[in-house]
């Protein structure tokens, strides 16, 4: 059992919770069981599976394993309330589709800087039946520990990619691709009202103090804003996505 | 100038940021010029301003106010990250309205727990027009710091009541209302399918972890879930609630 921070393996782990870490390393951590489940059922790369006595699984004796002691535990643990199990995961980036050949609706994300947002928008994507979120430039990282957990493994379903949005959007647009912006611009329709009139679109959410960047907002094909009543002043940013999927959806 | 955390005022002030010390007093406390513009603008009953020399603003001058130094206004702050103003208001609970008379659509709310989802949804039905959001037992306290800050104000121009669901449901229904609650059981129909045939009509959202409570899922005339694909397991409740009060809006 492990029971010393001074362990190896333990200060490894201490290092992958940051992002400088998690990109030296090549592996992201995940906390708790409901998520060690999600990975385990869908199949996931897991390198090793850390775990209290308490919170052992029968699950987890297929995997690389080593048991952690209940101070450990909540030495790893970024909630303070741990729930006694961890794993390890290498950090894949999804591979570039043939953007050509792709006929997937696209979520397109321009520096969503609270990881709260991040990650419910990319929860709400996958319950929605999205399959791709691109996370721009600026954006926080994904396997931040806060995001981590308001995805809840929505990650391990969707493909999501890094990319610079500015060389992005045209490439998509040359491959036939129509993208739509959310902003109040004097070109912009209601959100009931925006159609596309083929399968290859995608749709971009901006920060959440500055909103898109004008140079992005500029490349987009059409922009729509969600109707609001006159007193309120704005949504927040994960709540709009939501709204928006939602209504791209059914049309 | 105030400068001493053992003055009155600012123990007051401190004690004002817990439930407890709120309830005794009968005052909250709002931090931010942003929030202070707006309680101003709104003409809410401020009673008094506490501002930073930095952060004054002259429309504070009409109002009864005490200069604070930087030192306090870090200690009044629950962010860690002072903008230098503060404003004390009364805990003003909305009046009961006249049920039968009122044809208004209501969000009722059970056990929301976590104050970024109270917070958010509140602000999300004041941007969508809603006027009423009923909070039931156990629900997070409206005037927690985390809840005001996700609110942004919503709270000045919403009415917010506080109720036991279990007594106002029948009570509603006796009035003309007809209450709805997302659920996945045997009868729930698709969000997109559910209406209503009148203006009297109420949703009802549960629980982060339980969802609705059983005793106020037997009340309700109707049920209906989003539409998920296969795979995700569920929406948080804010974007369930912003999608579900998206949706009875548009129909």
């Amino acid at each position: 059992m492990l029971t010393s921070k001074q362990n190896q393996q333990i200060k490894l782990l201490k290092k992958i919770q940051t992002k400088k870490g998690r990109q030296r390393f090549g592996a992201y951590l995940i906390e708790g069981p409901h998520l060690v489940a999600m990975a385990i059922q869908l199949s996931m790369p897991i390198q090793m599976i850390y775990s209290t006595p308490n919170a052992w699984d029968d699950s987890y004796a297929s995997y690389d394993y080593e048991e952690i002691s209940e101070e450990i535990a909540h030495y790893l643990s970024d909630t303070g309330h741990s729930q006694g199990v961890f794993a390890t995961l290498p950090l894949n980036e999804a591979p570039l589709p043939n953007w050509q050949s792709l006929e997937e609706p696209l979520i397109l994300l321009d520096a969503i800087q609270d990881p709260g947002n991040l990650g419910t928008i990319i929860r709400t994507a996958d319950a929605l039946g999205y399959r791709y979120v691109i996370l721009g430039k600026g954006t926080v990282d994904l396997y931040n520990d806060k995001v981590l957990r308001s995805m809840q493994g929505s990650h391990f379903r969707l493909q999501i990619i890094s990319a610079d949005l500015t060389q992005l959007i045209p490439e998509l647009q040359q491959s036939g691709y129509q993208i739509a912006a959310t902003a109040l611009d004097s070109q912009a329709v209601p959100l009931p009202e925006l159609t596309f009139k083929q399968s290859k679109w995608g749709v971009m959410f901006g920060n959440e103090g500055n909103g898109i960047h004008s140079s992005l907002l500029n490349m987009a094909d059409k922009t729509c804003y969600i109707p609001m009543s006159g007193d309120a002043e704005s949504f927040n940013v994960a709540i709009a996505a939501a709204i928006t999927m939602y209504q791209l959806g059914l049309s």
